[in-house]
């Protein structure tokens, strides 16, 4: 029995690593009936394990931890280019380096710590690894973006799939950035993973309206993830010029430009005018990083990392404990409506 | 009231223009309680009429009349250097040139016959042109793929949407084909423009099993559109190759290679061979068409657009009387399961 059985509404709050996550979001969605997540990514294990404490003040209920799963450094040939210019376009550029994201530490604090869930992002961690994490009494549950994924993730051990599809915002989360690599969005990509497991699979990308949430229940998820539709939640840590651009219309696109990884996010001026960025992550991250604190604090929202999915625009300024009971609420509505839809035409 | 609200099933077969739509396969559809479509994309309005006639031979349930809306012709010097590429490689090429489709005479054929549904594709009809369909006593569906695109068609007239998501397979069917517009997959479109209209909205694009049929109607549609699953029906003309392909996990992608508009297919030869297709639709269709002739009798699937959704994995060889069944049961069952899902953790 997975975690997700235990949910009064099934709907996990995605991760949102990079300023949007905070305890108090987490623990608003848990406290709701939700699963809250909190995000390792950037943060050190120490701060980490400052804000599972955090946490833990504000709701003893399930909660999830998410982990970026290292890759390897790029070679400098490939980035310098895209560096050097950056460096001379904008004042405050940062250094480009390789780093793991604190991976060894933040193992040991799971295993020390035990997180109802830990999700995994951008790789597949080793059996042994899963193991670890699964023997400290953690549900594992590994990101991916394709069958094919999928089948690697649950050969690994992985108790449960995050499945993201192509509409989600921030970065992609599967195991590899080759720009050869087939998307896919996530209705199709639900169908052909859950055709080939019973393992419990919470759908990403896209989801904004109760409806969609009862649509991923339909197509195979035991839950739906939410990200962009709670970035403007009272609780959550999204900078006001990221708030302002999730209110409009504009429209999403992929870039490399901010960390050197595929991310959607709200088209602005950095993303259009850097649209050949190199895969070099967090080489890249780095390199803009103090660009983007600079630009978040001036409220410069042209400069700053703008992640949102494909429908932003239907994110709403509520308090998060409101906007997870409209979900749910909506969720009932959409099945119940439905269901009269396709018992109306039967003979 | 719409003839949607009038199926037993609530399925609409996606059209299927160039070789796969049938009158056979439409009526199987039909009869089978949902909508059955016949495409006229690429046929002349007195091959049209025969089908409509063979239809009608077969079912005299309420169907659909598919129409491609005339672009303009492109400039040759933004597709000459392609068409000579193409010319150079392979035996038989055909000359690039413009035409409209027969869609005056279309028109009038749609004002004579009155087909119960009249949808458009590539572009929104004038509200003229809008308003002699409807006169003439058809329903008139737009098919769009933004928001934008759907207030447009709205305010031109249309009684109902085609909404097509970015996993859908073969052409993408909105208003323009330039590059940098925002693709939406199907999810979060339907959201956006379910917020907005009450008006019938048909989901297309990735829908492969009953879970997706009702994953649809829950995020706002009345209906659910089905192409790539019926590819395999015994009654489609689907070519050997393409079949053949159909069955396989191989990946998707866009193309311009094979007619100058985007398009879904699965990976082959000749769109590797040629990422860089210039937009020019119908010029490039006619230069690659007598190739891909020659290349369908062949049995040669790497020279021909093996157009296809995300999820073709899941179409299956069976009669379409069949594949239509299954997925209304498959509907009804997840619709069940969902619900059980949500009440399960209701305190």
């Amino acid at each position: 029995m997975s975690v997700l059985d235990r949910l009064e509404v099934p709907i996990v709050l995605a991760p949102l690593a990079g300023g949007p996550s905070t305890p108090e979001l987490a623990a608003a969605v848990s406290e709701g009936g939700g699963l809250g997540f909190l995000a390792a990514g950037y943060l050190t294990a120490a701060a980490t394990r400052e804000r599972i404490a955090a946490l833990r003040e504000l709701t003893a209920r399930p909660y999830g931890l998410n982990l970026f799963v290292p890759g390897a450094p790029s070679d400098p040939a490939s980035y310098g280019d895209y560096a050097r210019r950056v460096a001379a376009e904008r004042e405050g550029a940062g250094e480009p380096r390789f780093e793991d994201d604190d991976w060894a530490a933040k193992l040991a604090l799971v295993e020390d710590v035990a997180p109802p869930v830990v999700s995994f992002t951008f790789g597949c961690p080793s059996a042994g690894e899963i193991a670890r994490v699964r023997a400290a009494g953690s549900e594992a549950w590994v990101t991916v973006t394709s069958p094919q994924e999928a089948e690697t993730a649950l050969a690994a051990g992985a108790d449960g799939l995050a499945v993201q599809g192509s509409e989600a915002g921030g970065h992609r989360g599967g195991f590899t950035d080759a720009p050869d690599v087939a998307l896919f969005s996530l209705l199709p990509l639900l169908q052909l993973i859950a055709a080939d497991t019973d393992k419990p699979l919470v759908a990403a990308g896209g989801i904004a309206t109760g409806g969609a949430v009862a649509a991923a229940l339909c197509a195979g998820a035991s839950a739906a993830a939410v990200g962009t539709a709670f970035l403007r939640a009272r609780e959550a840590g999204t900078p006001a010029a990221h708030r302002e651009a999730l209110a409009t219309d504009r429209p999403t696109g992929f870039t490399r430009a901010f960390t050197g990884r595929l991310a959607r996010g709200i088209r602005n001026r950095f993303m259009d005018e850097h649209p050949d960025a190199p895969l070099a992550y967090p080489e890249i991250h780095h390199l803009t990083s103090p660009i983007r604190r600079a630009a978040r604090e001036a409220g410069d929202g042209e400069s700053i990392n703008l992640w949102a999915g494909e429908a932003h625009a239907l994110a709403e300024e509520r308090p998060a404990a409101e906007i997870l009971a409209g979900l749910a609420t909506g969720a009932r509505e959409a099945l119940a409506r439905a269901e009269r839809r396709l018992s109306e035409g039967a003979p």
